[in-house]
């Protein structure tokens, strides 16, 4: 029986979410006798709530296969959790209803913890409305924070992009460390995993390159140890490069980025970890020091996007609706890592209950020991991630972003007031 | 008669002064007769003073290649300008003296407008010292200031990371601004001169597309004309992206990023524009936003330079050479554009009188009327800097930095004390 497809795309993007999203529309067409348009939510789930529908089939393949090489969320998405089943079943029901109104029977979701859990639920309320819907999750997320799976699509490139940028401006400092600038802090980000942090040791060729001091968000910040370790480096390298996470916090529990600026009227001012250890390193250590803030630059660089993070995204995309005409159901693809020393992957099915709400941080074995660095383990685990390079087609010296027709559907059902 | 050539680099470096390097060693091997080894200072004008020669001849020339696709500044940079004739005739005379004593007859001085000047007065001094030496001095700065030449090695690169990073960004935060961040501040440098913040307009390719404001230090910021511009922006396009040089200052003339912030102990605290602009909409707009630090990684993100920038940078370096050994002095070799309607360009002499500590500002022509854009004569003249891409070799997913042995010549000299 032939059923229409829902695809959405759920919190923060990636420079590669696209190409998942095209993956997933170009394989969808090989299966006509099943799945019969792909429609995509505008912003998010809140496009199925609201009924706010894009007709996929509408756009030309090329702009579908262009989408491989735009960052960001095409169709938008958004930050929006659905409460909990107990506490406002309306919201699932609108979602099977509007489904039912359109005769979706595959529920694409395009998104990390949170968005594995909803797909979750709808799976389970679709049954017992009698509406029974396929529901698969597909992970992204550069936080690279998800359960089962191996590595989180999205997480790839923007580990490229840190360890990349954390060796370009090294050698930058090195340069001119005698005179000028003796440190350098890069604040990345990870609120609640290191992931990304550790990334940046993908610079080091040698074993005295840059970064020389890593903070994670899952050792407690310790000023006297790390103050020393920077007086150790800068005299013995000439200069100290620091890769810190956003979500470093100190004895307290309390983030560092969060900590006790006023501005003159005596208001308390946000700032980020890296001003932060900046202000602390110009008061305790007098030494010259810059500091960069990546922020979205780190998840949207799909100039300097990992092939082997694209191939990811594509494959999930894909395997996305093998899955569905297969008939699973409450299911995520997942990179599944192979054993021999040579990396390799495949994709494989995962229950959604095994995935949802679980928080993956960086294990113990993948840091050093003194806490500032990441050890071989590490390495070896992140390195293949990063391999490869897919640079988008440039015109007038930037990239050029697909800008698809976003025709909406038209709508069948009330206006959505939940 | 065959002499020795002194090189150095001078101030900030950027992400191709290496391939300036490169062509110059390459292209001084072309001149057998004239230019025996190209000697490099370390840490710059520095190691002059100092006699710390490296002996490029040591190097292999596949390493001298592969400068051209090293960021940094491989014989180290320094921030150190020679004083005044007047004040310390003795530092002049030293360089001259190290100068005779390894029968050095070219000094190529690699960098902004300090070193245009330092340039300038070591060609007077040596000849009044009777030891004449042909001085020339090469153009280098991202922050595109020099007077005569059309453009700065350097530049492009950093304003086509730039332009990149601003088009990338504010594709993510369009897709989640319904229900996530709404405005995004992406912080440039030039302290004095807004280049690289005009830089940022070159990701817009429909007019309505971001950055949407961009602040620049040759317009005196205006609060209110701002928040409401935001305001504007976010009502009509659901974001606004704004790129801010790092030199905005108030009606007072002081630098947004010193203004008031104080730590808990009321010590003052340095912080970004950026998290200046954040704190500002924060307070009184009360929208949620995202800001980005670019710093060194703009002026060192070799893995997006430009191919036309990277030309220049090649070409500065061989002219420098072939102006050497004409007999030339107290001259840079300058980009002339050409008048045509497509881009064209050539390198000729200039006079170092003409470019000695002149700073060329942002023209009021380049600036929209109402100081938050460029107009399409920017455009123009920004555009071709940044077209083409020049990607260099990556392994293990990261860039291969090219390290040399910089082996030292031996001194004749006492240690320098000056």
């Amino acid at each position: 029986m032939k059923k229409n497809a829902f695809y959405a795309q759920s919190g923060g993007v990636t420079s590669v979410i696209n190409a998942t999203a095209s993956a997933l529309i170009l394989e969808s067409k090989k299966y006509k006798s099943k799945i019969g348009k792909v429609y995509a939510g505008k912003n998010g789930i809140l496009g199925a709530l609201r009924e706010d529908l894009i007709d996929t089939s509408k756009e030309n393949i090329s702009a579908i296969k262009g989408l491989r090489e735009t960052p960001g969320g095409v169709f938008g998405s958004c930050r929006f959790k659905l409460k909990n089943l107990e506490d406002n079943k309306e919201e699932y029901k609108r979602l099977v209803e509007v489904f039912k109104a359109h005769n979706i029977g595959y529920f694409f979701y395009n998104g990390g913890n949170d968005s594995a859990d909803t797909a979750y639920k709808v799976s389970k309320i679709s049954n017992a409305m009698g509406y029974p819907i396929n529901c698969i999750a597909i992970p992204k997320t550069v936080d690279n924070d998800l359960a089962v799976t191996d590595c989180c699509p999205g997480f790839g490139s923007a580990a490229k992009y840190i360890a990349t940028s954390v060796m370009e401006a090294s050698l930058d400092v090195a340069s001119m460390s005698e005179t000028s600038t003796k440190v350098f802090i890069l604040e990345v980000m990870g609120r609640h995993a290191g992931w990304m942090a550790a990334a940046g040791s993908l610079a080091k060729i040698d074993k005295k390159d840059a970064p020389h001091i890593t903070l994670f968000p899952e050792i407690v910040f310790d000023e006297k140890k790390f103050l020393l370790e920077i007086k150790k480096t800068v005299n013995k390298e000439g200069y100290c490069v620091i890769v810190t996470s956003e979500g470093v916090r100190n004895k307290k529990g309390k983030f560092l980025a969060e900590s006790n600026l006023k501005d003159a009227f005596g208001h308390s001012q946000l700032g980020g970890v890296a001003p932060f250890l900046s202000n602390l390193i110009n008061a305790k250590l007098k030494l010259k020091n810059h500091w960069a803030v990546s922020d979205y630059l780190q998840r949207s660089a799909r100039h300097i996007a990992s092939k082997t993070d694209l191939a990811h995204a594509e494959a999930v995309g894909s395997h996305a609706v093998r899955y569905a005409v297969r008939g699973l159901n409450g299911v995520m693809p997942v990179i599944k890592r192979g054993d021999g020393k040579k990396y390799s992957w495949k994709v494989e099915p995962a229950p959604l209950s095994k995935i949802a709400n679980v928080e993956k941080k960086l294990p113990k074995s993948f840091i050093t020991k003194d806490g500032f660095g990441v050890t071989n383990k590490a390495i070896e685990y992140l390195r293949p991630l990063i391999v490869g390079e897919a640079f988008p087609k440039f015109k007038n010296g930037v990239p050029v972003p697909t800008k698809l027709k976003l025709k909406m559907v038209e709508k069948k059902l009330k206006k959505w007031t939940g």
